[in-house]
């Protein structure tokens, strides 16, 4: 059997949870190896050595360290190819084009104002930080506007890189469970035709729900 | 002959000169597609078809149209891997994973701040756009501490993701370039032992070059 890959970090982590769900699509074994980020455990010695920047996950799979989610995410599915979910990251090279694309829409578009929002609204009261209402309208606004051109794509192809899952849908669940399971702005997502028919189907995976589970038993 | 690829947008744009940059390392012909953005060409129905966000660039290979910088130049090396500069996107999984990350790295911890900088330094004053002081310093410390990261690394490698000249170097061009030449934080990268040496040869290759040519000759 082979040894499983380590992931570093707490699964309440949405680049965490990101990586969780692609193993876990991918039937690829992990070992979740716990980091106490209160304590300042992710900025220690050691664990710079695995991730220069002191941010969770970090992952080793036999003698191989990767850090950044998304980075993660395409190695395993490039290493695992023949595990699992197999079209997660598409079949062609036309297909991983579109997926890439769609994953980089999150990364760049999607993901900035959502991370602030999930911060501000569902974290900030938690750990007693001043909301800044400026930033959280500023990135409403613009979060508005990135839906607006999903629900348009969404009402073209069932996914967003074209008619199957794949990681471009995946890489969004973190953020979007938390703003609409979190905080008062699930209606961005829910009201929407498309957007919310979507929502509904990706959100309702085994791997996602797997992974909820994990951390609702963490903290 | 081939037909040329197309890229449309203007070359002043970090994102656009991304792609051009890699096109040149790649020796793909291409096909510069002006679009006026002061007269809203970017929010044009028929720009929006092929980039539904209404940014730059946008990109096309006979029937294939995408989106994202950096998705753009992942989808030239795999599709043109015989061509150029064979080892831009390496030359076996793990060499990519080792790319993927870095690039994931510009793409999420050395853009935001650096964008920001540009856009307020170098384009502001131009557009006659009142400068936000406080975000500046704020995006000033953000990225001072991402280029103590990259000055560790650069003392144990060459290159961000080793030996060799790879997409993860080509993407920070456009930013730093921008920073170093048309702004008063160039001794961010330059004053740096490692950083310099790196931004000194890497800037330097004809690819990048030819680039900033282009640039001084639109407008």
């Amino acid at each position: 059997m082979a040894t499983p890959v380590k992931v570093h970090g707490p699964p309440l982590s949405t680049a965490v949870s990101r990586v969780l769900a692609c193993l876990i699509e991918k039937d690829v074994q992990f070992q979740l190896i716990p980091v106490n980020m209160s304590k300042g455990e992710h900025k220690s010695p050691d664990f710079l050595k695995i991730q220069p920047f002191g941010q969770v996950p970090a992952f080793q799979d036999e003698s191989t360290s990767l850090f950044e989610s998304r980075a993660i995410c395409w190695y395993v599915c490039e290493k695992y190819a023949e595990k699992g979910n197999k079209g997660l990251y598409g079949s062609n090279p036309l297909a991983k084009a579109s997926i890439d694309q769609w994953l980089e829409a999150e990364g760049q578009s999607f993901n900035p104002p959502s991370s602030v929002l999930v911060f501000q609204l569902a974290f900030a009261p938690r750990m007693k930080i001043k909301q800044d209402q400026s930033l959280i309208n500023q990135n409403h606004d613009k979060l508005a506007k990135v839906l607006e051109v999903y629900e348009k794509r969404l009402g073209e192809s069932r996914f967003l890189a074209g008619d199957e899952f794949s990681l471009a849908d995946l890489s969004h669940l973190p953020n979007t469970h938390y703003l609409v399971n979190a905080t008062d702005r699930g209606e961005l997502f829910t009201s929407k035709k498309n957007v919310g028919r979507w929502w509904a189907e990706i959100s309702s995976r085994d791997s996602w729900k797997k992974v909820v589970d994990m951390q609702k038993h963490s903290s």
